[in-house]
């Protein structure tokens, strides 16, 4: 990759400024620790934008100088406006790489970009979670183990009301009982999309060295590359034709 | 299959009213001859919708009764209110099978389950298609041949800007040089989507008795069964956990 | 469905026969077990035969007027003569289904159609299992609930060297702490194939309604409708073309 | 990529030999050609093999120092011997990528990863071939445009009796009137597989520098990177469990 992927960091960043325990675990900001994971990376340069910001810090020019967008939301999917739900969306349709990150799958963005429900069942006990790896061709767990285990985490469980995904990476295990999909990618338009579940700002899951090596992964698979230029529209024939 | 599939078909029905050449195709509008090829199965009964009925005809008590909705629209995809087209979104998330026909690519309803801009290239000269099966193993190919031929139809070519169909069943070949993933399955919630291209309302193509077989197979594909009923939200654990 | 499903049950029954505590759980063979679990529907006539019959029971005969074939095989998978095993493979590929049951992942049949080892972890110490459906849509839950419970089963674990299934069924969790996807369908040629993990010699899982039902379903899934004729080789062109 | 991609190109090698017209279009054999096209890759060793030498190229060393096998083959499959057949499929089974161009389809080796006949229509009358992209987002299609165009090829044409790819890239349209899936990408064990159907001896396709583009951009992505070591067979619990 010749020039670096510029990666932008999209988090709501209420409660770690209104919770006590919040901030204990992401003193700056989950944004923060985040751009700590990505920097790793010596070929990605890293932004952060965050709810409170003027247009929620996704401005057009953001945008456009964005690679790959990852996005980390929970308690206020409805405060970000529609209008710029829909810049967002258009973007990851003419190529913007899109990280979605656990409680995320909420996310207006999301939800319009799947068209389900994006529902699932949950437990906020701070249960054990086993991610095992299901497609071990896969580049995004490139560098890690057969599976990744997180001492506590908020469960996940199937249902998980999305579409099928194009390629299933990861699978869950809660010490509770469920399972669910838990790294799964789709693409739209010129876009591709990574949903990866773990997160909940309550335990220190985005310090696991294997869980920051995969979501460094999941950006550079994201990455656009110089794509087939589409056409759409009227067009004429390439071959002749009679027409009737 | 106890009771007979409850099927809707949804149409536009302005150009059959407006354009003399349609309404030599379809005298009675294009829903008219759908429910002739429909009603060539004993297990089916049929209701018509249009876009001038209140509400579109999409009542909450006529969604409720539907099992197959089939719809078909072109030039006034705009006029379909959107608290309608979320409401049939949401009976399809809910288990009604949708068969979306042709120009209906570009519903709102069908783009707000893509996720996508639905777009594609065309050209309206009547030139020849021919449909190839690429899945002889799926019901909606049953009792018909290796390829289904058209004299006359509208080009759609590729790129079709949807998500990967979760199955591909059939691939046109058009004489000007383009081909097209002519029909994609996809499911959403509980609901099963079949897009099938044939369908321009200047040609004959809803005569074709193998495209009616198509249609016909597609419907029984995407009527609900028994499913099992998902939970979501907040559940106790079925297993015992250490909370921390 | 016209005419009833012809299925043929193929069971190795050796342990059942040499081992007391497997007779115990199926004194007349887990294939007597599975017949009775498909004679529940009124539109399946079932066969069996089993490995110590000339041919294993799978003659040109018996396999040209079998719909669906289920397989279960264990220890003695290599005592399978390699030309019945093609025989078998080329009748799938013509339009059998094909039902693979538990340790049959390791059946020369299965891991030919598969092109891989279906390698996997296991563990025989009668854990629980939770097999949770992961795909709400599809036929082959219909009448069952969100998941089926066994409270012993023997373990398999990922990573399952299968290629990616082209629709995942169930997932299921493990008390021991694995999970494993344990509900998986394919197509290879004409023929469609469903996986299902659950069935280990020791433990009554052939006796549970779910399980049953599941496998009825799986039957008429996977049974063969009037499907396109498929040509190969030498064709001459549909259009004219310049020959180069 | 730190290191080279190791690339073995396997070519048949005899039609190029024993006629006129074919030695014309490859002077040097098509794996030279082939070896022309990666080298203009500087992140890429190239290495050929062919079937007339003492293991057809194929030994264990040469194997193991081999990332990527590009294989070309068409009428003397049935003379590679099954035992390096067998050793080559383990091979790819453990992470070796693989690449399967044109009349390989009926490779031994690609038959035992499939699973299928592989079978196809054809017609070698060299009419034009227009291979359209319908996954813009795939990495194999970087740098490349809409389509591309062959002026002379060989007809395959559907059904093309193979599982469904994972990802499907490419679609073909032919003159005469078939369409074609023409790129294919499936994943074995822990190798990467991509089938690509142009390249019929008699036509300079392999001189074209899309196709070229193309088979650059398959040889990275199908090249195996540090992969999840997986474990198979007897595994103890990870959690306690009462065993039954």
């Amino acid at each position: 990759m010749g020039s670096p992927i510029n990666v932008l960091i999209w988090n709501e960043y209420r409660q770690e400024r209104e919770e006590e325990r919040i901030a204990k675990v992401y003193p700056n900001g989950i944004h923060a620790q985040l751009a700590n994971l990505l920097g790793e990376d010596g070929d990605v340069t890293v932004r952060t934008a965050t709810l409170d910001e003027p247009e929620h810090g996704l401005t057009d020019d953001a945008l456009a100088a964005t690679d790959v967008l990852v996005w980390w939301g929970h308690m206020h999917h409805d405060e970000v406006a529609d209008e710029v739900v829909e810049r967002v969306r258009r973007r990851v349709l003419d190529g913007m790489g899109l990280i979605v990150l656990h409680s995320a799958h909420f996310s207006k963005l999301f939800k319009a970009l799947m068209g389900t429900t994006c529902n699932l069942k949950w437990r906020a006990d701070g249960e054990k979670e086993r991610l095992w790896v299901v497609d071990p061709t896969h580049p995004i767990v490139e560098g890690i183990g057969e599976y990744i285990e997180l001492p506590e985490e908020e469960m996940y469980g199937e249902h998980f009301d999305v579409p099928a995904p194009e390629a299933l990476v990861f699978v869950s295990w809660f010490a509770g009982g469920e399972v669910f999909r838990s790294g799964a990618c789709y693409s739209r338009g010129a876009g591709k999309i990574f949903y990866f579940r773990p997160g909940h700002e309550r335990h220190p899951t985005y310090y696991d060295p294997a869980i920051g090596r995969v979501i460094r992964n999941a950006v550079r698979w994201a990455a656009p590359v110089a794509r087939p230029q589409r056409t759409f529209d009227l067009v004429p024939a390439l071959e002749p034709i009679e027409a009737r």
